[in-house]
């Protein structure tokens, strides 16, 4: 039998489109469970607790409930706050004051490892604590998960960008032939090598995207985009905010100043900036950039559908894994083999997926490392959840010159 | 009765997300008229005539006309050249060869000044020749319409944009509670301030928006962005990338190059990224910013229903005007008075249109010049066609703090 006592569920880091089906989806199971008391939201994360800041979601109405499945963002708010170790004496004794027996943290690799060492506290107080983690990430770096709810969605709106601002350059010709549009991930170019859904036909764009597991000299970059130049008149190029030299160093030395976050992360320059400069500098053609940035995770126009329900249903599976017993272990996505894509919900020990890093495979890659494979495309088709727009395009009938 | 010839339509400027659809429009009505034969297309624009590079639109399927409703960019090609005056007698040289009598060019305030002289030059050689030209623009800066097609398609991706930014800038707090969205428009803010379409709630972001029309300086932005955060601890603003301060300079002095393009406009520098920098540097609070750039105008999955048709239109309107004789004109879009939004198009001279630039009036931005007005809202809000996305939010019912 579960034990009786409340409940709180946190976001946590970037916000996705589909962050609150995740947390609809923890609220929708526990209020059908009895054993679950308050099913409180903290505001703002790990923050929320450490301030007592708790909303009661069980009073929320259904269709608030049921808009947030359409709304982009953290609902509760999110945080990027490094728990110290003298926080989690306060966080355990502020969950023990409320009555707290279900904790669920949905987040990345750091909130996992919050979510484990709470955990881990609370073991060795003797105070009983469920304690799962929903995996969230647009980055789709987190390890024992197939993929992370997040990355579908924000991976169709980078295909669906990389599409658009194509065909902006094909029709825009010599007065502008080169674009490059930065992505996000900062480590891992999963989210990058997702623009290369976009490519339908042979001439499409993209025709180059380049990742963090593939560094990359600008020199070879600006080989790469002359050679499509040459070939195509034109070229469309996704780059990750992360690509790094073969020295691990960003490509370009930075003339600003550098930038770390409270986890010690370093912020990138302006690659596409500079890579465009340099292009133009030596090829003499005008390169061209879109930064979309925050819009990349927050695109809620389009939510992938199958992001949208697994994310959803990654909530509801903690739950319930709680009420069985399931402590120190974070929700999974577990494809199923098959003609059809389909994925089934598991588990994993959290210490295994805390600040562990999953990166693109290398044979996710090409050789040159400036292309997608097969195999990439094959695992992240499905994750967008049907195809893109149907686009025309003309076949082009010449008219007989005159003589 | 009207001239028997040929039809040869093209597309200039920036390509939009529903400039494919005045081109089907155009098709469509043109193979309905029993006196137009070949319904050509040109090749990259005004270039296409230049080279004799036409396709023969008739032969294309329904199938792909269809398809072309729904894909942004130019199908055509575009071109950003600047025709000479020697190049006028080639053209027309070259619309006699081929027998064209229907000349129409899809494009912006360039194209119809190319419209306009290509048509005197054909009178004052007694070559009968109708020029009709069909209004395109993200940047609504056409003179003697009510609004231009493109324009709303644009103004729903920003205000989908800025809101989804918005949403995601909330849910960050305190560690990112700035967001500035850098706009298209280069010298006229209509664009922009559709930023403020997204605005729902008194909180809600965009808080501010900054057009080419209402000059500030880099302090005055520095106190409004402070200002809105005190109160509500976050700030969004929509940032035109052609605003500048009161001695009509931009806002920051350059370090790097000065691009100009074909027809002499000057490219501004990196304005949101630069603010972002002084933000940091005088509030000691982290600014994000978002450039999406080309896809503001590329964006077709959010293309504006009540866009696409009138665009589809203005296509159409215009082939029936040269079939009834007219020459020398644009077709333009006319608000019908009434409870109802609803357009007709009707026709002015190209003369009034060529080179004009309509900006957006004083009354449509408030006395601050830092947000728009009812007016502004009231003309604008039924472009976009319909409301963006139902998002939800929690009401938020605080758990009483524990004694």
């Amino acid at each position: 039998m579960a034990i009786k006592g409340n409940l709180v569920v946190g976001q946590s880091g970037g916000p996705t489109a589909v962050i609150n089906n995740s947390l609809v989806g923890v609220v929708h199971e526990a209020l059908e469970q009895a054993d679950i008391g308050g099913v409180y939201g903290m505001l703002h994360g790990i923050a929320g607790v450490l301030n007592e800041e708790f909303t009661d979601l069980g009073k929320e109405s259904a269709k608030t409930l049921a808009d947030l499945r359409n709304t982009p963002a953290a609902a509760l708010g999110t945080v990027r706050y490094k728990v110290t170790e003298k926080d989690y004496d306060r966080l355990v004794d502020v969950l023990e004051t409320y009555n707290v027996r279900y904790f669920f943290y949905i987040g990345g690799n750091d909130s996992m490892d919050t979510t484990h060492k709470i955990s881990l506290v609370a073991q060795q107080r003797g105070y009983e604590l469920q304690c799962v983690g929903v995996p969230k990430t647009v980055d789709n770096d987190l390890a024992e998960t197939d993929h992370c709810p997040g990355f579908g969605s924000a991976a169709r709106f980078v295909a669906s960008a990389i599409r658009n601002t194509s065909f902006d350059t094909r029709a825009m010709g010599t007065s502008g032939p080169i674009k490059l549009m930065e992505v996000m991930g900062r480590n891992a170019g999963w989210l990058t090598a997702a623009a290369a859904l976009a490519k339908e036909d042979a001439d499409d764009g993209p025709h180059l995207v380049y990742v963090p597991e593939c560094p990359m000299t600008a020199e070879q970059v600006l080989a790469d985009v002359e050679r499509v130049y040459k070939a195509n008149g034109m070229c469309v190029a996704a780059i990750s905010e992360g690509l790094v030299g073969p020295d691990g160093k960003p490509l370009f030395k930075s003339g600003g100043k550098k930038h770390v976050d409270a986890f010690g992360h370093a912020s990138k320059g302006d690659i596409v900036g500079q890579l465009a400069e340099m292009i133009h500098a030596e090829m003499g053609v005008k390169a061209r950039v879109d930064k979309p940035s925050y819009l990349q995770r927050s695109f809620a126009e389009l939510m992938s559908p199958v992001d949208r329900e697994e994310a959803y249903q990654a909530g509801r599976a903690a739950v319930k894994a709680a009420v069985a017993g399931v402590t120190g272990q974070m929700v999974t996505l577990i494809r199923q083999k098959g003609p059809e894509y389909a994925c089934t919900t598991g588990l994993a020990p959290l210490e295994k997926v805390a600040n562990a890093e999953r990166k693109l495979p290398r044979d996710y890659m090409n050789k040159e490392g400036n292309w997608v494979t097969k195999k990439f495309l094959e695992y992240a088709r499905p994750l967008i959840g049907g195809p893109l727009l149907n686009y025309g395009r003309l076949q082009v009938h010449p008219v007989p010159k005159a003589k």
